[in-house]
């Protein structure tokens, strides 16, 4: 357990945006000293085409001055052009996560800030890896993570995230639900501070299935699960129709809003966050806060990015770091 | 084709708030002549039990007076408790609808605003009824219609609609989306009289796909169609994440985004337009407009609603009647 927070940050595929944005953000004044998982010289090189001011000091857990930043170094095997894919970086992205978690784990570190990955390359690069949350679960041998995003008006997380619509409904299931609402419950109870939070749960179906009328998905699986919770004392509300659930009268009364999939809690939240969007793991043993976006490739190098969410990630993290009270049971 | 505007108006299921919600209108100043079609004692007495004025002139057509509002009865068989559901209501709701859609076919109306019906109530009295705007649609001999959702900032038209989200994927095919995107872009055009309109075409999976990763339907179905109908001079963009399509930069240069499904598109609407949202209807022969919530029975005849998105269906009315080129060709 650290004294003070500091937080470890990730930028991710080297050759997307994942650098630059953390360039930007060492420009500004930081909440806490922030340490760099990444290849220094990348760093710098990213630097000069940005024409940004990079001078860092090696990482050494002696150190923790106030607001300052720090490179812990894990060196890249070969040179990245920016934009540019390259399966050979992949090694070097997963050991990035593999450092940061286990400062995460151990104390060195007080939460983490994660910039893009490219799933894709690592795919290609012959690693099995299904998603950045679900690498940072295994690391953090967690059973059930949730993806939450929020900005300051909501929290929206999901029960599935990143599959093909047409499986979502078989994946829904009272022990998925049930785990992923403990989950919630419990992130927001811990990291939140909120001693007794409101959970609005959604509904699979058009109108939370409308009695029956349009699937059964919601009466066979999702109304039981909030049931058998609701008896523990969890505060929730449902199955209720998404399109309502999102109306300000329910929203402003909720917590959170418990999705069942991607497409039908994360266009709402991006809609109205503005690119302020902090993407939040839940079930780690430790903060984990990102972006809400991927790696624009294409925007690489050109100074022509908006930090927003990754300021956002950062700025969320140093909060939950205040609130968090996981490291100290 | 009448000479000035006409509107007509269902109040819909007789013991829900469609009753409530028109007396409210008809308060306040009416932008052209407003016809409801009804059974006017049903009116009076709702009316006296929310203590709102209602003096009505029964409907013939040579009535045009600026402002004023008529009543064509359609009569009730037996009386209507606020609140309380009677399938002995189930023919009348229909028979108003029946009314408005010969009516708006002949040109003795220019466009309709229908109140909430409850479908269960229909089906319950033995008529099939798969719902209001599927209703309308045979009644018009429409083979393809469009359910589309706008504010003052968005419109969101849906590919599929009221179906089990275990359905969707299967619904999804060249064949409906090339007819939608048809309706949808001829729609944009005659009653928006926007030119050349902008759609932004969703994906059906997350992220669209993910290249493949995330599901197909998107290589093999949604970009064909598109392509298609790109050749044929339509503009259109997609197939775009859902959770992208819905950002201020790419909506506010689009005309209208296609959601493949209920969940994926009405969610974000709602919650931006704060009550005030208008169901359009497109591919009729006629304008319609209704109200984008339900009975809500509890309400009725209680005062306390908000009206809303009532008042946003006739002003959406009147103004397409202000650009309909449908009756004028």
């Amino acid at each position: 357990m650290v004294n003070k927070p500091i937080l470890a940050i990730t930028p991710g595929e080297p050759a997307g945006i994942g650098p630059d944005l953390c360039l930007q953000l060492l420009q500004r004044p930081l909440p806490c000293p922030m340490v760099v998982i990444a290849d220094p010289d990348m760093l710098q090189q990213r630097a000069e085409i940005l024409g940004l001011a990079f001078n860092y000091t090696p990482w050494t857990s002696q150190h923790r001055r106030d607001r300052a930043y720090y490179v812990a170094e894990v060196p890249l095997t070969g040179p990245v052009v920016a934009g540019k894919l390259d399966p050979a970086h992949a090694q070097y992205v997963l050991q990035t996560l593999q450092r940061a978690a286990s400062g995460c784990l151990s104390g060195e570190f007080s939460g983490l800030v994660t910039g893009p990955v490219h799933k894709g390359n690592i795919n290609n690069a012959g690693f099995p890896f299904t998603g950045h949350t679900e690498y940072l679960a295994d690391l953090g041998n967690s059973k059930q993570v949730v993806m939450m995003l929020a900005d300051n008006r909501m929290r929206v997380a999901l029960a599935t995230t990143h599959i093909p619509l047409s499986k979502v409904s078989n994946s829904i299931n009272q022990e998925l639900l049930i785990s992923v609402l403990r989950v919630l419950d419990q992130g927001l109870k811990q990291l939140f501070a909120i001693p007794q939070p409101h959970i609005l749960v959604c509904g699979l179906n058009p109108h939370a299935g409308e009695n029956g009328y349009l699937g059964d998905e919601e009466t066979k699986v999702i109304a039981p699960a909030i049931q058998i919770l609701q008896k523990e004392g969890l505060r929730l509300t449902g199955p209720v129709s998404a399109d309502t659930a999102f109306l300000q009268q329910p929203l402003c009364n909720a917590d959170a809003v418990l999705a069942m999939y991607h497409d039908q809690g994360l266009p709402v939240i991006k809609h109205s966050g503005f690119g302020n969007i902090v993407n939040i793991t839940l079930g780690l043993p430790f903060i984990r806060t990102s972006v809400d976006h991927g790696t624009a490739l294409p925007l690489a190098g050109s100074g022509n990015i908006d930090s927003g969410s990754m300021q956002s990630a950062l700025d969320m993290a140093y909060r939950l770091t205040q609130h968090d009270t996981t490291q100290t049971a």
